[in-house]
């Protein structure tokens, strides 16, 4: 198939090698020339600019968004929008929110332009060897990109979820899912770091990843970063989140849905950015107030 | 290797049969005369006692226990120690707290037996087919044992985690881990369920064991309980638990480790069997005491 590409980051750019080795042809393009340069390099047909991208594209057109959520998707898409027809084709494999997609859908729809939201997941080795892909939007066209989803991801790794939204939504819950089980096995490392034995993570780690019930890739990739460095040195503890727990949890809300678990690991990300946390000084305080317990004096370091 | 081996249940009837797929030779006792003779035909050496089944092994002995934790292992301990001899060797495979490991592995010293402590995952099929196997103890003789390790798991799959106890210990914190896995598993596809769109859970777990960042064992199991039934409506949500996790919280407690989400669903699993809640109760009692807010009438059926 022939196709446009926008959006070249370390997501998209893999994807774009592995569509070329699927002898697809690529129309790529990115704000940055450098990165465009890049995909050229690896057989991308490189365009300038949106225009020039369209202009290299068959009616009907199937353009390809792999940019950050929230402006720089709805920036892209006014760029782009003026340049479609009706019939043609856009997908938005980036990680938008759901409400966001059903809000694109409609403007799309009425200008007569089939928009798919594809949740990717499987991370940079997923993007550049097989992903996998949760997609939504009209069956019909769903049916006819097949051939496309089926050479990005890894064997049985794509499925249709559903009407418009049920893409990026699955991808939405499959993050909240992530965010807990990632939260899971940070504990379960913690209690045997403070065991009192003297575990060696990497050895344990690799061996829940053969045959155990809590085998995956998550713990394959724990093993790995053990490997390099069984105490984690090199990183501190602050996890940062780019959005997708904090949208699950909305939405858990929003319909009335109870997720503990997942909204404790949200929180527990949130405590681990917090370095003279007020909720706790509060509870320090009050302990000293009521009972005149000891409290741990503020140094000027912190 | 020859060994005797104790307790025939779900998961040791399928390992004796790994066992003698692998040459071993087994002395094969339960407390259930049925069983036994079905590990005969299996083709194992038959018992009707722990004596009987010392006789026929040759010293030094080793004896691998699979009997439910608790008490059955100790009461098999106090049948069988009388019977055996300084250089014996004893392994409990089942899933026993780590302090009752180091309280017997201190009598077994005494009487110059090895005692191993190894923590057995990977379900049923597992044990048939190649487990995961956390093992402590003298690190000399589990090098002496690593064949039969090496025969019983999958490839990779087994380890020495270090000194008597961190076997189960290990193992302890594995399944902690898996509560925490299982809850946001399930949190998630409840979003799902009441996202208002429709999704097919089993296509969703399906596309979800392919390629994603939470693909793993688990989620291949989730998506074979879809495949059977894609609304679960042949069973309750009443979740039972065997120990390991409220292990898990007690040593966090004892190690002052913080673990709200492996917490979190382990008393999550608590509310699930609780069908006319007390603090919830308390709560709805409250909202009416002080806003004059409405509550549920309770009916003669709960």
């Amino acid at each position: 198939m022939k196709l446009g590409f926008v959006g070249l980051g370390k997501m998209g750019l893999n994807m774009v090698e592995n569509l070329l080795e699927h002898g697809h042809q690529v129309v790529a393009y990115d704000l940055s020339a450098d990165i465009v340069r890049t995909a050229v390099e690896k057989g991308a047909i490189a365009v300038s600019g949106l225009e020039e991208m369209v202009a290299k594209l068959g009616a009907p057109r199937l353009v390809w968004l792999m940019v950050p959520s929230g402006d720089p998707v709805d920036k892209t898409l006014s760029s782009l929008l003026p340049l479609l027809e009706r019939g043609d084709m856009l997908i938005d494999g980036g990680n938008s929110n759901y409400h966001d997609t059903l809000r694109r859908k409609k403007e799309l729809e009425q200008k007569g332009i089939s928009f798919m939201d594809v949740g990717t997941s499987g991370g940079l080795e997923g993007a550049r060897n097989g992903a996998c892909m949760m997609i939504g939007g009209e069956k019909n066209v769903y049916t006819a990109l097949e051939p496309l989803f089926s050479d990005l991801c890894v064997s049985g790794g794509y499925g249709y979820m559903g009407e418009c939204g049920t893409g990026h939504f699955a991808k939405m819950v499959h993050n909240g899912i992530e965010y807990g089980m990632m939260q899971a096995i940070g504990e379960g490392f913690d209690l045997l770091q403070n065991s009192g034995f003297s575990f060696d993570h990497k050895e344990v780690a690799r061996v829940w990843s053969h045959g155990s019930v809590i085998r995956g890739w998550l713990m394959e990739l724990v093993a790995g970063a053990f490997h390099k460095d069984g105490e984690l040195g090199y990183l501190s503890g602050e996890i940062a989140d780019s959005g997708e727990g904090k949208w699950t949890v909305e939405t858990a809300l929003n319909k009335g849905v109870s997720i503990p678990v997942i909204a404790g690991a949200l929180f527990r990300r949130y405590r681990s950015r917090s370095h003279d946390n007020f909720s706790d000084k509060v509870v320090a305080a009050l302990r000293h107030e009521f009972g005149g317990h000891g409290f741990t004096e503020q140094t000027e370091k912190d």
